[in-house]
């Protein structure tokens, strides 16, 4: 309670490479400073339909409902269970890292019955894992979750064989796209995904603090035809889409600026073009792992399971991780991630998401890596992280 | 999901003076453009400290759990009900407006025995209802929410002796001071309010997104006494708190720029003072006040109850008050607000908050109204607004 005098922010310059958020474009950060409108004027509402407009094209869907929440990916995450399940509900989560357990424990909280299909760390879900879950489930089953790309792994889940099997089961499938959306194909559309839901702050490349959502028909309908009300009123999806529908009903005051800066992101993407965007992280990650892996270093996933959007290294014996990442940040201003839950201590994430998916990001990493790791004692070979990304980045 | 072209927002330039978002100081639309960086950087770090350290100071609190929801006041409302109540319980919900049923809402939608305290629209909650409560009530409560400042109606709700009463009655007390906090004295301390929870748009003058909240040890030690798990995963403070706290646990990526506004509209309050921040807001309210009455218009609220953040003004007979609203956005582009619920067609509703609390804003805005108004064909005398206004303004 006593006098404070803070002063300026001093905000650090730095590179993001980590599991998000990424840098952001110039323009999105012009776009968020923009001077603050009402939620309810009609500008606003124009940006707020160019904002879905823009949206639906990025998630490659026509889904009427397709809208940004007003909270980061978690809070979206938490939408698609609060309104998908109801109390006594059942649902198949797969777990392959720590953003599968969270769903899982959502899904509890929701009063679900849970049934967790799990993969060790690093590996996909295998399709036939979930075909037993069903197979043991006593009743039908509501939903099947599923990550399409494991933040806390770096690995890209195969969804179409799951789909597959949870759309036979009669089961709605909600899919995590946080770590894939703007810099993988995420597929909406070709496989009937039922609920999808990402974040702003990794391939889109906008600051955090929003969180896509796209239902198609039939998740729609199981949202409203639940028989108890949804257990939350900030993000009941009924209510928000009278806001965000033709109604324009008042719900909450939307975060202006933060959609402001979205929509910018989001135009970004749109005059860059999703193929050749995709294409970008996917050369780019390559030169990465041909980079890391000239040097000496192990990657934690299979070559088929890749994320372009984010790399998992095995920190090599006798090498403190967090030390390596320190150095990185006090030393050259990169950011990359530690590793979570049980790969806490083994592994570094590298993501190269976004405006950070740059050849010019790769070149000045693996140099410093490089660095560090020598003056460490680690025997890695000068100039051959270099050597090896370059196959790909000449 | 076919090609869209979607152009520049082209964003207009308005001047807010409805409930909220008011206009955003220039300092503070450049601190949420600053480069985004991670949620886990150590200048990060330094950033949230100097950010609660603010908060308290302007929540005039020593609160250890004083912290910004990374969602808009609601996504705050909900996190007090959430965490505070659980299934079972019985609450206490003074309703006046809007934002107090909201509240009685959420309270039922998590299992809460809600009794419901009214008061007729523009009128404050008679203490001795909440006295009359608790003796019908059957079993111990725990807890009586109030909103301080009814957003909806322009209503200041006296706190001391509907605290004073719950707490003779062993009730925790919720304070809703979404459209107080920076523009009223919020008596945290001084009336042991054991939550209270706020917005970043109305007298914070910072854009929509964020909700602070502070719990004080009687709070904190019922939250983390729960017997069952939060009913959500998004707003639990418990697990918060791991991250806000010295573990700096991760729980979700917070939104970055939206602390870095947070935290220069906070700074700027620190500069003016809140002594004189409040007598700013109380004088030109009072200036407003006369202007409007000056013109023949009449209040909702009774003097002693009007809240200095946002006048309630009723709308002439054979008045359209949409056109009005609509024509001062497209002739002045000034936005007033108008009625919600039971008041929706009846009143206008005119913040003055933070920076858009000042006087030449007074006057444009009286200006631009006598002048629609007369050309309505409504009885105002030109310039009395003006020389009633000014009486306190030169």
């Amino acid at each position: 309670m006593q006098d404070v005098l803070v002063g300026d922010r001093k905000v650090p310059s730095r590179l993001l490479l980590g599991p998000g958020p990424s840098n952001v474009h110039p323009r999105v950060l012009r776009a968020i400073s923009e001077p603050t409108i009402g939620h309810l004027d009609p500008d606003f509402f124009r940006i707020m339909n160019e904002t879905v407009l823009l949206l639906r094209y990025v998630m490659q869907t026509d889904n009427l409902m397709t809208i940004p929440m007003s909270g980061t990916g978690s809070a979206a995450m938490e939408t698609a269970m609060l309104n998908a399940l109801e109390p006594g509900d059942r649902a198949i989560v797969c777990v392959c890292g720590v953003f599968g357990s969270r769903m899982a424990d959502m899904a509890g909280r929701f009063g679900a019955e849970v049934a967790v299909v799990s993969s060790p760390m690093g590996r996909p879900i295998a399709p036939e894992d979930v075909r037993r879950a069903f197979k043991k489930a006593a009743a039908p089953v509501k939903l099947v979750a599923v990550v399409h790309a494991e933040t806390s792994t770096g690995v890209l889940q195969p969804l179409e064989e799951i789909a597959g099997i949870a759309h036979e089961n009669g089961s709605l499938v909600l899919v995590d796209a946080v770590t894939s959306l703007g810099g993988v194909p995420v597929p909406v559309a070709p496989l009937h995904l039922d609920i999808v839901y990402s974040a702003t702050q990794k391939a889109l490349s906008c600051p955090p603090g929003l969180g896509p959502i796209t239902l198609n028909d039939n998740a729609f309908r199981a949202v409203s035809g639940r028989k108890s009300h949804v257990g939350g009123w900030y993000l009941d999806l009924s209510l928000i889409w009278r806001y965000w529908g033709e109604e324009r009903f008042y719900h909450h005051t939307a975060p202006v600026n933060m959609i402001f800066a979205l929509h910018e992101a989001l135009r970004l993407i749109q005059e860059e073009g999703l193929e050749a965007r995709f294409k970008r992280h996917e050369s780019n990650a390559r030169s990465l792992a041909e980079g890391l892996e000239a040097m000496g270093l192990r990657l934690l996933v299979d070559v088929p399971y890749r994320l372009p959007t984010l790399t998992t290294v095995i920190v090599p014996p006798n090498v403190d991780e967090a030390v390596v990442r320190s150095r990185l940040l006090s030393e050259y201003n990169i950011e990359i991630g530690g590793g979570l839950g049980d790969l806490k201590g083994r592994v570094w994430r590298i993501g190269l998401m976004g405006y950070s998916s740059r050849r010019e990001n790769i070149v000045l990493f693996l140099s410093a890596l490089e660095d560090i790791l020598g003056s460490l004692g680690v025997a890695v070979e000068r100039g051959a992280a270099l050597a090896g990304a370059a196959k790909r980045l000449m």
